[in-house]
């Protein structure tokens, strides 16, 4: 086992060399959009109550997407996989593929907590998406981190529209 | 089994009722502070390489956060499980738990990836952090998106300093 | 905050009480079975490799499954993710739905390591299943671990034969 | 992207070139003792009640293992964090690493569900393991599934007592 005293981590953020005076002020994140999509449904099925809570699945059936550089569809299989918190809340997990216009296979897992207020009124869909690209074009996606907004979508059938923003 | 149209989230999005003229523009996304932490680190222990990749563990050993309505002492205990892959990036997770002031135990797991530009530049890291607060004053934590920023601490141990941010 | 002695796992198996005079000679496990599925798949699609190894996924179809007391069939959708690892094994995750023949819906994730030895040869592959079910006949399945056996299937088409056992 | 008949584990498990009547039997999965645990643990302490449930945190401060060909201390820190459920059932996720008396370092998530049953009486607690320890000695644990049987410990403080089983 070796053990030292600056971690990967420390090392990558300049910990182990700066000292408080020479650091940089800390930068304010900030979000730039990267693409949206729009996710077809189909009928949810609602398995009932576990021990965890409702529970419920929606199932994706397609889908497209686009934003700059990068624009496909949204591959049938997968579904959003929700529980039904006491809270007003239900929790979201959808885990699925994306495939590029030029073919590459993306994995999407796309989770969020999605609430109403104490006077019952929704409050906006904030999600967290990780992306795991093969290495190549789109291996942007691996590297940092991404939140996208979901809302209704347009389509005639049930579907949601969700745009994601890299935190810069 | 029950099956129907409107599966919970796009009932709560108010996707069933809404016809596309009457949706709202959707709201861009925004990004709100809540609170600061500084997590106090000790030396970091290295497993070796595994079939996932290269792991380091950096143990959590306290720390102080504050923000408006917030502010308490980082438990000791957990770490930042790390996995160092192989495209100049760092897998970071991190679960730990915070004690308010007022003695109210908080979940969090922190991720993030931590990489290097194709010129060796550090990236800034972006992290995700899902808390799990009991019922009750913090429960605000449970139900929506939040965001972290993290650079080196200004600590005299080793010790990193991550902002919080709700996405609103 | 509370905190006390007895965490709610030392009570259920009796710590606080017993002393080590009084303890049951610890109960050998064993593997009892409880149901057969063929799962039916459909052709493999190869993402590529990613930070972190070789991805694939093989989607589900189908397929039925049937054991004393509860039979039914494989709902259509989910799909077996795969990461090639570099020490000659394959992490497999199958996360899908089952329909009992008396219309619940189970979801069960079913994750192995299927690996071949030093000299190629496949090592028997044995699954975990993490089972949840609604509150009911089949919550049975939500109490306790489950192991599987997982071989070729024998029908036509690409599948697989898993036959799980409760740990007793 | 590439597409195929044969899945990587279809071919691991030869379901490409097999024919019905070629198969083996399906083989019976058995169990094979590793090695046990000695788990010493610190008080518990009780966020409460979160959306999901009860939760309760039983830190681990330290403890040993041995077996055939593999022996150690448990290293302090980490805990084994509690989800108390509405059916009786308390599920445990325990993350902590183990240290060989070699100075191998092996990170341990072990899960389970314990439940009483329906008279009140504890049903023996059988866990499942995931290891991941670096390539080596020991990265046969990382190559198939084990489970585990949990009892109460026999040491003056608060402990469990772990036996690992491969399941071959």
């Amino acid at each position: 086992m070796k053990s030292g005293f600056a971690g990967a981590i420390l090392a990558l953020v300049g910990a182990a060399s700066a000292s408080a005076a020479d650091k940089p002020p800390m930068p304010e994140p900030s979000l730039e959009f990267v693409f949206e999509e729009e996710v077809l449904l189909a009928q949810s099925v609602t398995p009932g109550t576990t021990p965890l809570g409702g529970r419920n699945i929606i199932p994706i059936t397609g889908g497209t997407f686009s934003g700059p550089g990068i624009s496909g569809a949204v591959m049938p299989g997968g579904w959003d996989w929700q529980l039904i918190r006491p809270d007003r809340c239900v929790q979201l997990k959808a885990d699925y593929f994306l495939k590029t216009d030029d073919g590459v296979v993306i994995n999407i897992v796309n989770t969020a907590t999605a609430c109403r207020d104490a006077q019952g009124k929704p409050v906006p869909v904030r999600t967290h998406a990780v992306f795991e690209a093969p290495n190549g074009k789109y291996d942007w996606l691996n590297r940092q981190t991404f939140i996208g907004a979901l809302v209704p979508g347009d389509a005639k059938v049930p579907s949601v529209r969700i745009r994601f923003y890299r935190v810069n």
